[in-house]
């Protein structure tokens, strides 16, 4: 039997959905080891949309998170609510604004931030299963409200979201672009992406070392 | 001084845009091999939007080529008519509807289609200097209208397309998803990419292998 992951998405653009290539990546590498994968977004309105040329909010323009993300999937994606953690062995949630600001609203609220309720419930199940959680660029923000205090992660080095991290119950280590941080008693994985990355090869290479151990982790 | 590649995009998303993970693998191989790139679009609006969710238009939104290009290009990106092939040693062109559609009619008009004379405008330096151009999934429709005659290209093996290819003066041959056609004489290298892959690993490896062509051929 094929081992299946789970992806989370929020959207499709680095600066209001998921980051592009951190989710091609992510899914290009499962795929290269042979692992099935299934995208999930919550269907809810994105926060704004961003002209990605000029990175300003364009009044008065609505898109929907899941419809954004399917561009992602190349269509093959389904609303989070039907996300049931029991068909899978790990979930993976690529980085980009859009979890700052679609999935939570930490763009918004720093450390008093909160997480859509679909979101949590989406991934309670694999937190009660110890199932291996992958979370890359600005994501892991969401791993103190999500999975509970006192598990280590990486967003890279930036003080002031490690400060809010850690100002939320998490542990923040430093990282580097290439490399990953295992919370081993937590079963969490996470790298630093394009929190850190100027070329989208080093990108890659923590990606695709964070992939390696979920799948090792999943046995 | 470093390989310097144009990256031609339509939109993002395969059914309305530039196909996400063939520019996304495409970048990553060019990246990968130590080659400069920069992406370009045109600065026009979409044939239309296309809900990725159930491949259904959108009535009444319309989108920007460029700036829905800029999302798979990270804010990165200049408008089509700023690519001087002077500064460049090759052009690539990943596929998606996008090319059939913002770039070209075709899939409107089939074999009468026509180019936007500002793509037509921008690769005929590069096709005048004999400089390597990359086509991939349903990109390589162009060629006739936009290098001329009796070049050899693929688009797979889908028995309409490659009909229209040939009546307007193209030849086309079959070739499978992980394979690369080259034209030698014209410089010309094509793979199917997304008209045939059913998984992301097929169409990385045709795109790497057109990617890896592309650099030989610089030299």
């Amino acid at each position: 039997m094929t081992k299946q992951v789970a992806i989370v998405l929020a959207g499709c653009g680095v600066f209001d959905g998921s980051e592009i290539y951190e989710t091609t990546l992510t899914l290009l590498r499962l795929d290269q080891l042979g692992i099935g994968y299934r995208c999930f977004a919550p269907d809810v309105a994105q926060h704004h949309v961003i002209n990605h040329l000029d990175q300003t909010p364009v009044e008065g323009e609505t898109r929907n998170v899941l419809q954004e993300s399917a561009r992602l999937a190349r269509g093959d994606i389904s609303p989070i609510t039907e996300l049931d953690s029991d068909e899978f062995d790990a979930v993976i949630v690529p980085g980009g604004f859009g979890v700052a600001k679609n999935l939570s609203d930490f763009a918004m609220q720093s450390d008093s931030m909160q997480v859509l309720e679909s979101v949590k419930e989406a991934l309670a199940g694999f937190k009660e299963d110890a199932k291996p959680i992958g979370l890359m660029c600005i994501a892991p923000v969401m791993v103190p409200r999500l999975l509970g205090d006192g598990i280590a992660v990486t967003i890279g080095h930036d003080p002031g979201v490690a400060g809010a991290i850690s100002a939320m119950g998490g542990l923040h280590r430093s990282c580097g672009v290439e490399e990953i941080v295992v919370d081993h008693e937590h079963r969490v994985v996470t790298t630093p992406a394009y929190m850190l990355a100027t070329r989208i090869s080093e990108a890659a290479t923590g990606i695709f070392k964070l992939v390696d151990r979920i799948d090792e982790m999943m046995g």
